[in-house]
């Protein structure tokens, strides 16, 4: 399944770089943690503020107050938002300080969000940014109470007009500087999610849950 | 030093996690390796672009190819940009769905990109870039030439309209939920620079330089 590729949506710059398969977007989207909001305020500005975010077969779901200037603004009639997810894999150390580069994965979607009302269709969507963040651990908590969900704005985008950037691998050095006597070569760079730290307000009897033993994102070589 | 708070640049929601001091600010941007740069663009539409950037003193460098639709909607005369930084520090595993949440600290940043046009002061600009991804590399890596300095498009804000939102700590949990036997606590997240791997291109006598063997970025506890 591809993307439909329009020109907003489209890689522009080092094209080579793109992709517009779903599995590639969806792969990307899945390990992220937070994704970037944009929105344009009333008054013509751009915003962009982190958030965090769920995935479904084709939509994705923001959450945040009733009450946030972004949700207020995001749900407006017609109004577009663009939501990015970038994973740093490495810094690129280059021969030349203009050929240094990061190694990153990136998803940009643009879509008209929509809010979420009907508190069940609220609920399954709020189950699924919980299992974004934390796999298992929408059956383990407290599930959302009426008034919680009230509390709760949802937001829904289709992941329609979406592309990935990618950038992997060595240094692209000019040819000329192959014959430098300058180190070069790449920093991995991971995002780590080291052993659970047990709230200390909490019952010292109560032995770790399966989303805990267990914790595991989606990412390269797990998925 | 405190940044003025201007109403689309402070924090409205959970306003006892902004922050508008320099110092944390200044701590978030030079920590993140990327950020997030919002833009309008001609037809009204948010789009969200991840890039490296730089920081000196008041000053924020953006660079990128003097061809892209980015830098050309952004130098347009008056347009402004949002520039994010957000930096994940843990999964706050909470005794409901509904109090789950993320540690983190954002840089929200508005202000008017202005291209940097003059060659040294490019040359400047560009050289803490590189330093900002890798320090002490610009005095490693071959140094740009006219042609490279004159392809690159190099952006400048100012750090003048910024907030900081820091959220840390244990799940807030409602009053009646500490009694729940619910498993509560804190996955702390971290991002890792891992040794650097050379070039299969490179000559094998070349030691790794100073920038390499004692890599390290400003963090918590590093600073």
């Amino acid at each position: 399944m591809t993307q439909p590729v329009s020109d907003r949506s489209a890689v522009h710059r080092y094209a080579h770089r793109a992709f517009y398969d779903r599995a590639t977007i969806d792969a990307i989207l899945d390990e992220g943690t937070v994704c970037h909001v944009g929105i344009t305020t009333d008054q013509g500005h751009p915003v962009v503020i982190p958030l965090a975010y769920g995935r479904q077969g084709d939509e994705l779901y923001l959450h945040g107050s009733a009450a946030s200037r972004l949700f207020r603004a995001a749900r407006a009639q017609g109004r577009e938002v663009c939501v990015t997810v970038t994973l740093v894999d490495g810094l690129v150390v280059a021969r030349s300080t203009y050929n240094t580069d990061i190694n990153y994965r990136s998803v940009v979607l643009i879509g008209e969000a929509h809010e979420v009302a009907d508190l069940s269709e609220k609920r399954r969507c709020l189950d699924a940014l919980v299992e974004h963040v934390i796999p298992g651990r929408s059956t383990e908590a407290r599930p959302p109470t009426e008034k919680e969900l009230r509390a709760t704005m949802l937001l829904r985008l289709l992941i329609h007009e979406a592309s990935a950037k990618v950038r992997r691998g060595w240094p692209e050095d000019n040819d000329d500087d192959y014959a430098l006597p300058v180190w070069a070569g790449v920093v991995p760079v991971r995002t780590v999610f080291d052993e659970p730290r047990p709230d200390p307000r909490m019952d010292g009897d109560l032995g770790a849950p399966p989303s805990m033993t267990a914790y595991r994102r989606p990412g390269p070589g797990r998925a």
